[in-house]
């Protein structure tokens, strides 16, 4: 099937993007707004983006609560990544619903916030992997409705339970069980894995 | 465990990266030279960014054979994301090694180039979806060896395998199979999934 994009709707070339591009890490962000309420919300559209220095992106789109996060990060310049594990899954998945900005998620969820060291949005604390974020660069990708922003944030301070990482920085894939999202409804976990070596 | 970026190598706080955010989805990148020489390179620093238009992004860093991909859509703004199932699996390693520029690793893993619609860089064969780019932006994020570059493409044309797609664009994440990179030597496969109902 050979498909171009402005003959099918925006809703079918997401639908195309999100089944396609398989599996995605899921960053689930703390952000505080300028009259200090917490916001917490699952983005798929995220990775990392280098070493030096440590930099991630993600990518909200014209929703709520994703919406909420822009203009958090576009009031204060500041966010966290936490890192999803399938014990908090359901947890996280209470955070994917619209609610309006008077809302804290942590509240919803029964998350536990916890102060960052360096930025004021908290951290979760049952995230094995907690990442504070200085923005460094929000770009308008596209302001249609399906379109969306690109945040680019350096990380200033990284957190990770001992239970999970090493004194050499190594984490073990088997405690951290992240999970990744797919298409529709769909979730995958990591346990099913394989190794090979780069030529 | 608490890490300020700044106490540690550019080499570990990549690693943090590596480790804690999986599972990535793998952006299989074909592009061609100036001089006509096709490329295919692996990029795990790789996602959508939104719907309307449709949009990928992916972060190649300084080393070969990033480094070729980069030069190429630097030189003709073009570029192919092939999606990786666990068939060619070894082949997309192959293609992760680091080869000079005059080496086209459709040659090396033995994939099999075909003309793109719109696009002059081939598009794989045995990938069960290809989208054909043209490059929106290319921004510079860090100059240092651990640094990199974002590429941000705008999706031309989708091709997707009529084994995996059905006529309302939903693809079978059963049928597509696809890959996903954790971190150092390690990838996982999608079979283990599960659904949640967004709230």
């Amino acid at each position: 099937m050979t498909i171009d994009p402005a003959s099918v709707s925006a809703a079918n070339a997401y639908k195309i993007l999100i089944g396609s591009i398989v599996p995605r890490p899921i960053g689930f962000i703390s952000t505080i707004s300028s009259g200090g309420v917490f916001n917490l919300a699952p983005f798929s559209f995220f990775n990392g983006v280098c070493g030096d220095p440590p930099v991630v992106c993600f990518a909200p789109n014209a929703r709520t609560p994703r919406k909420d996060t822009l203009v958090n990060i576009q009031a204060t310049g500041e966010f966290v990544v936490n890192i999803v594990s399938e014990e908090i899954a359901e947890q996280m998945n209470l955070c994917s619903g619209n609610y309006p900005p008077e809302v804290d998620e942590f509240q919803v969820s029964g998350l536990t916030p916890v102060p960052s060291d360096i930025v004021r949005p908290p951290r979760v604390l049952e995230s094995h992997v907690n990442m504070e974020c200085r923005a460094m660069q929000v770009i308008e990708v596209s302001g249609r409705p399906l379109g969306g922003h690109l945040v680019l944030g350096e990380v200033v301070r990284f957190h990770a339970d001992d239970a999970i990482i090493d004194s050499r920085f190594h984490i073990d894939p088997a405690k951290l069980r992240a999970i990744g999202r797919m298409g529709g409804m769909a979730y995958c976990r990591t346990r099913d894995r394989f190794e090979m070596v780069r030529p």
